[in-house]
């Protein structure tokens, strides 16, 4: 009898970047049940392969017969097979959405090329506006704040932790307050200061300093300024922000003061992409928390602050995941 | 050895009015379990002797040392015994609330005259507003609705399993749709049809008709008119209405159409007071639902629904357990 | 030119009983609001037609290439329209689950024949379990209820008012205190007594009654009996109860007593299909509501109340959308 | 005119650590915006004052009449100025619960004297158990962890932004993983590997460490190992544990895949007092987050995270505020 190859156990850094991913995870675990003895190599090489071969495609274009089995249709004869699928029409609109997430490990058409035949034999034909994403990417991400340090913390605790597959290749401040945080975590600090003279030039500076490091998307963690619109533009639908009340309540300045004296019961956080209109962008994610008479401002400000990085949190999560699409001032979230 | 009396076992309604009530409840479960062969007779003595024996004094005023001390002291010097007792400070107005309830039983001051005997000792010294209630008062509650009926079936289903201890008298609305209901449940149902010449007319009838059946409270379950000035000023604090929105997110008409539009992710409800500003007055309760892209505006009306009428029915329990105080277009709401 | 027909506007009740209805009834509105002259008439041939040309598909089979893209396929090479589709793999069980429906207005398959021909083509091959439904089918349910009657109430306004599709040709309990619930709403009320020696005839009665009216489904909205073995399983899968506890936790009696002992913040409820282990079957929907150490077992059991009545209401609703899939105790809750 | 004294703007760090605090602060806000010019000292000394100025006092003895009166006469009559006032009466053990907090300013009896005096005039006569504990103290608080690390970093970073008034002497872990966090955050790190053999004696060391370093309390941050009899009654009722599941449900280990295995639609998280039997002990805090079908073990585990981390650090806060008080395994938690 032939010995099995042995190896070092092995502790593998497994992003939960996809539904799939787990799937997979799953059928390992079980696989490494029944055959103990088999040593760890088998699993790892089978795991690398396959995390770089899923394919996401979110598409809508005008609703119609079919649709479905059109683009089910060229994934399945292509020798793609599906991992996950979800639709939604928008009655009003006429409008079909879909993303359809497959496993590229026979598929026939390369990497590359996929777009391309896609468009070709469905996409024009059919009047689609589509994104092609795939799993091995890893997102770059760029960290606004100001005094605020919740979300911040929030997120470099999550990032550090390897809940998500991203790198933050800086984190940008109009303040130095936390300078000395980012030090803490390893990563590089631009402080940015900014009044009415030099923001113009600031922030074209700040618009360099993102194209540089090539940054996917911009996070506003509790950033308190106003985004110009060459910034908006350069990046949009690139650049979430978290707003800390229940949108469309309470738009603008100092909104825990404000929902305290309207005396409400309850107290929000909103999460948006930014768009040139302020607190008026299509919401990603959105909670509350139960607040009473007893709650000062400052009470309101803590406890809705919680929520403020829980919200911000789950739609960076739902960005990375490619998860969300925008149509019409509108975030269709994909689960 | 004596027999003790026996009577036949009766089932007694016992109000949950007050968290004093469930302690006396709970003792006398205690005292059942001890003595069975004892008849129910004492038992019942007792309690209507408590019932009729609890007192609710709610009061703020100018913010100062001691006044806790004061009022308690006041009430226990007389035999009152404290049942329950909170507080609360606005920093901001620098204003005192406190809602104390106590057992009347050996109270020496006679109920008809406690509040003169407050007023004169206590309140007018330390420039106090109060209102005094009394256990055993039943409110009598008018019922306003139009066409959507959930709230309407949830408060009639409370009020007929015996939930609150309140009379409706009647229910009144702009239309007739609801005509079948109020009989099945035996309530009279009064139809004011409403247009633009005759609401005021129409308006004065419903106030007399209010007056008439000395209505304490009126609350407006999906009763889609404005309500006029002398309306709101004859009932004034005492007009619940429920708004179909997370006030003040989205005033006005349409709710959840605007919400749809918006893309909101949570839908909620809003319970007031009525005022004379629309949808400004002072809110009571509000609560939200989860929603999604998925979810048309039949759907989030639906969802939104099932919210509206518990809210509503919530802020109806707390206005009967005399449980809010408003001031300066804020509530508190005790515990 | 020719006058339209004119007809006396007719208030249509249309069910929501799909989000495919709803996407119609968008289409329509719309319409309506361009021909305001046309009367009503094409709107309510078109509906009729619509409303009856739905087909529900929902099957699960072992996990494999190609699934989706092979039913979808099968629906639209046909003449089908997929109106919505939601699919989920179970990796731990390595299973398919899908959910697909579609138009039926030009399917060239004749309904009758439609789970036949799925059979023989697909079905079989891919050993796959399944069941069909039509749009136009209206449901029948069974109302058990014991003594507390706040689901009772809550079912009845919601059916009442129109909000679901179904008959409720009976109520059944084992007392008669809601006698006079059920005809105030015009239901006919069964009453069965039971004790542990007529228990288990007084069951065959009850399956008998429930047979020759071509129940469909039965809810049981605090009905205090335990189901025997029989009645399961001539039911199975179309028995819902709720349970006054977030199962597992407190499973069997007096739940609200024991979360009290516990000295739990929440409390919650549990709508499941009944099986033979008590509280055991599969979870259909759950919610929690918040509680305190001020509460008493009174307070927790009237507040555990309103989360009972929408959960229980929740899972009906899903049900007759047909949109629970029961699989190894576990139930698929499409979207 | 004298010129007011001017000093450099100070930015103060004002611990949130009461309600007390909050309406001094909102009152120093106001006259701050009444006197811009008069320097930042006055407020300061003011502050500083205050801060030592505050006393709480929790109590609870068997219920009688005229409790709270005699009470607050005992701090009115002494020049103390009640902040804040909570009572609540269990009528099942008949026992009497309260948390008042007074201004010790211009009280007149020292505050190491006021435990005695208060013992000898009311408490031992009312045969009340009472703690008292004074605003200014800073509580130290020692934390153990072991793999995940979602726990760990919430609390240190709502400690670095100064959310808590506590110190953190050092972190303790049966792992070397979160070594360099800690370092990270400039935090004394001790390892304890712990085995079936050892475990007794490392225990030992640990409540060593811990007295050395008079710790207050400890926080067990999703600690893996089951604290021993020695440990938990040298720190009776000062050990806090998060659960990762919505207790009773799920006692013991793996709650997240018993979770999935039963479909439950919601996991939870419970943070509670050590005690010896494992999960019994007396409940602070709880909440929950919806899940679905389509969540994985994995899923149900990082969505849980979530939950976690809020009932956990909700939970610190309540014990550092000296907010909970433990009656027979429940935890009253006043507002």
């Amino acid at each position: 009898m032939t010995q099995p190859p042995r190896f070092m156990p092995v502790v593998l850094w497994i992003p939960s970047f996809e539904g799939m991913t787990r799937r997979l995870l799953n059928s390992l675990d079980r696989q490494a049940d029944k055959q103990p003895s088999n040593g760890i190599l088998p699993v790892w090489v089978k795991i690398t392969a396959l995390m770089q071969n899923f394919a996401v495609l979110m598409l809508n274009c005008p609703d119609q017969k079919g649709i479905v089995a059109v683009v089910t249709e060229f994934i399945s004869r292509n020798g793609g097979n599906i991992l996950s699928l979800e639709q939604h029409v928008d009655p009003q609109a006429n409008e079909f959405f879909m993303r359809v997430q497959w496993d590229l490990t026979d598929f026939v058409i390369p990497k590359e090329k996929i777009s391309d035949y896609f468009g070709t034999l469905i996409g024009a034909r059919l009047h689609m506006r589509w994104q092609l994403y795939f799993a091995n990417e890893r997102l770059r991400m760029a960290l606004f704040v100001s005094k605020p340090a919740h979300c911040l913390y929030d997120i470099l605790g999550r990032w550090h932790a390897g809940e998500w597959k991203i790198d933050i290749p800086f984190i940008v401040s109009n303040h130095l307050d936390h300078q000395e945080v980012a030090q803490r975590f390893g990563i590089p600090f631009h402080h940015f200061s900014m009044n009415a003279e030099n923001r113009q030039d600031q922030e074209q500076k700040q618009i360099a300093l993102l194209q540089q490091h090539h940054i996917d998307f911009v996070v506003l963690a509790r950033y308190m300024m106003i985004i110009g619109r060459p910034f908006v533009e350069a990046f949009s639908g690139r650049i979430i922000n978290i707003h800390h009340a229940f949108l469309p309540a309470f738009i603008g300045a100092k909104p825990y003061h404000r929902a305290y004296e309207r005396g409400v019961k309850l107290v929000g956080a909103t999460a948006h992409y930014v768009t040139e209109a302020l607190d008026e962008g299509p919401i990603i994610e959105q909670d509350v928390v139960r607040v009473s008479h007893r709650d000062s401002v400052e009470e309101l400000t803590r406890r809705g602050g919680d929520v403020e990085k829980l919200v911000l949190s789950r739609a960076i999560r739902r960005h990375i995941e490619r998860k969300t699409l925008v149509f019409q001032n509108r975030v269709m979230v994909f689960e």
